[in-house]
């Protein structure tokens, strides 16, 4: 099985100013994050406006970044959709291209009828048919469906699911996941909770915030392991405030701007999301001034 | 200027054991509602699994519904995507495709910051695109988002935006945008509150529960314009049960089972919804009797 | 059975400017309602800040309220509490005092542990001690509690429950409540559904918008009634404004304001709430005479 | 400034078979909680159904717990209520018996128009008339508000607020209060979220598990200071299904009823709560036995 310990940026995918996938951005990026410490990327995650591509352009981002990301980095490939026939193929799609492993989010357009049972059903079909292990992908924030811990400890048991990504930011949940399932392996999505998470016991984190400081999020694991909480509680502070510009703030729109500012290229968003405005810009580079990420 | 009064289903897309689209099934149900009083047809809409449906399967059932539906009765198709662009791409077919408007759901996989200029910025740059009348689509039951009474109002000024299909059930939201926009059409979405909706100003209404007895809701719309309150409530009361069966309790694997009971070939959904079993289609089955649907 | 039929003002509770309650206000208040078509008065309830009244106050409203209320008007007593026991006691004393029904709130502070079971339990009790009818009081703004149509159905079987306050203004559940109980008193408290809620079959209406503007609500449901639903209509959007002026927009604070504008006697509210200060008491002004409330 | 280190049990109020305040019961388990390193009590909070208590009964608690509790252990005492008039004056009364500080709620009944101006002003004018500290109690689960990171902030300023029990359970909450006002004491309200609190920067907890563990909460919390993060999360993961029965689950009543398992006097709850019947009471003590609480 897989060992998924570690911090992952779910990468943004950059655009051009008419709104085109930018192959180059991405590289210029991913070659910056393979020479740090990160155990891997995510391509077209929540972060990385997926549910803005055509599942063409998912296969051109998946092309891309194999080439750059080593074979001793992961590569995880968001590929849920509505549908379990749709979710099944993109997964198939993703593991001939040399995805080390899929985040499957949780089927939501429907969420009223989304109980547990159906999730169940959905997730193990996916699960039986993939030939890379899966991961749980829980958000409520764009899903408004909260998967429960039973439906999430029937699931840690299948062979092919090999852990999950909890991003509602509520570390009980977390904890209670790992006192019935302790071998179950769950990254955080909430770069504000990551201490928090790892306390109780997550083994990393696939966080927004990694895309602008994957150095301090890797520090801030390190220093948690050997037992000096001060000193990643002085981190955890200090990346509060912008982790929740480049989220419930300015969203992925901030993270690219934010990117541009920090010397990656973070691109255009899709409409009808907006670029910054230079106010907000402003408001931003005084954000990560403060928080020391840039001089 | 079209005039949208009336009751339109949002037609269900009808699927084979296998998953695909049944093309023969809709033509089946189209031929028989076209007989009737019905204002039109809504096509892929959310009641018809369009966020289940390829683009290639919504042209598919663009072109078969208008081979069916007949000049003097309206085809509006549900062109709403995630981006602006693939909503503009999406309402051109519609329109090469012979569709007389286009209901725009408000994007929604980020809720949290589609603000509300956001969705005008998005609603206009549509409607200034298309070739036919666009229709508004608000349903925080999918959604997640309400749009508030000033950005429909600051929308309906725009003169290829003819009205809108109002979801949240709240009767009060339509009088709110009809005191200051009279012409605007508001059609309301839900069948439960149809008498409600009418009495306040409401032209008419595209809602499930009209794949399932389009005769009964023509007439209490009748039945509303000679003042005739009690017939008309009588009928609504009926409906009740039989509405709530398949939007909130079995959703749309309950409407077609329930149109398979009726005569009409609903077939099968797809995963991760489920078909009715056979103790749910029991009840189901009482449920239409008791509404004197089923004798 | 005592006939609930009408519109009942849920009377506001004047305070001075020291914040006692001022009993000369309340009676000039209530000698303008008597000699209206109003059918009744609703004293201490959540529009009358009972919220803030101490028990002793609530016996010094009903003694004011009921020297000026005739017997051919009803006095509805607020007397529900968060305790089964002091909810019997509150109703003991208001059946000695004079009042011909008692309106009681859904217990809410624990309300995630008020299970249907729990409600139901709570409601017997106190309509099997009570020696007056017993009105049900569902207003989710304020409890954040639902009853369910089952439940409501539960307790319409009741002999000492006569009907209820239905407030979340969802006149979708009024017609499902008489769908089962056509005979239960479905009173609504919405100003804003008022036309739709009759429409459905709701006997009338405890409405804070009642406190100013008694005829035109008396109005509206007897133009309802004899089918004129057009003029109805038109009140209903007329009051759209006003209504929301002073339930979500300013309170109760609102209604007092506006009271104060309309020759009533509203007085000042309690802290923590604040009087209106003179910017929105304008803005207030401008929506009473936009609805020809004031001249 | 009271330095309000440590863990507090929010004692519940044991309630005699009749409804009655049964004092002696009280008094025994605030003679075995004075014997541990418990740093004091709150008495009156909404765990010791304070919202259920007459004024004259909470008066009568004081009374009682402060002939128990020493002058080394502060006594907390619950004042707030819906008006600021009432908070102000149940505050004096506290001081007046010895109450070390007082703890206030967020008034809360009309919360839609508890705005952050409303909150400031209320807790000010409390603090500002208070002879003893007061906390700031914010409990989104009772009370549907959220007291805003920037409303605490500008309450934190004034000499006579000292801190707050913080009981949404979001640690990103404490860790932005605590950013911005390191010297703020945050006291976590979540027993689940103890350890995430704990590392972040909280002071301590006011937690209703602490009723029944004592012993394991100040464990957890001397195991964190001395940076056995293991050995505080094993306890942690222990302690969140015995949090979970008594606050979510079984409520105060499940709390009462392990009290009594565990050797301590809970005693009944008031109407509409209810004590565990037989079966509740037996997966209750399967949960007590799982946590090794019970032997």
């Amino acid at each position: 099985m897989i060992d998924f310990k570690g911090v992952f940026p779910p990468v943004v995918t950059p655009f051009t100013v008419n709104g085109a996938f930018d192959t180059k951005a991405l590289k210029f990026n991913l070659e910056k994050y393979v020479e740090t410490d990160l155990a891997g990327i995510l391509v077209s995650g929540s972060f990385g406006e997926g549910a803005y591509l055509t599942q063409a352009e998912k296969v051109a981002v998946m092309k891309t970044a194999r080439t750059v990301i080593p074979e001793d980095k992961l590569m995880i490939a968001s590929t849920g959709t509505e549908t379990t026939a749709g979710t099944i193929e993109l997964t198939r799609i993703a593991a001939d291209l040399g995805a080390d492993s899929a985040l499957v989010i949780t089927p939501h357009f429907y969420d009223g009828l989304m109980d547990q049972a159906t999730l169940i059903r959905h997730f193990t079909a996916v699960a039986d048919a993939s030939a890379i292990p899966i991961l749980l992908y829980n958000v409520p924030l764009y899903t408004h469906l909260n998967m429960t811990v039973e439906t999430i400890l029937s699931l840690s048991s299948h062979d092919n699911i090999a852990g999950m990504k909890e991003s509602s930011g509520d570390v009980v949940k977390i904890a209670s996941i790992l006192k019935s399932a302790p071998a179950f392996q769950v990254l955080t999505g909430s770069g504000s909770a990551f201490l928090g998470a790892l306390t109780i016991g997550a083994i990393g984190g696939i966080m927004g915030i990694a895309n602008l400081a994957p150095n301090e999020m890797v520090q801030m694991m390190n220093l948690t392991a050997r037992g000096d909480i001060e000193a990643a509680a002085a981190i955890q502070r200090s990346m509060l405030a912008p982790n929740k510009a480049i989220t419930t703030g300015y969203g992925v729109a901030g993270a690219k701007a934010a990117m541009d500012m920090l010397g990656y290229r973070g691109g255009h968003v899709r409409a009808p999301l907006v670029d910054l405005d230079s106010g907000s810009k402003d408001k931003l580079r005084a954000i990560l001034q403060e928080a020391d990420l840039l001089i």
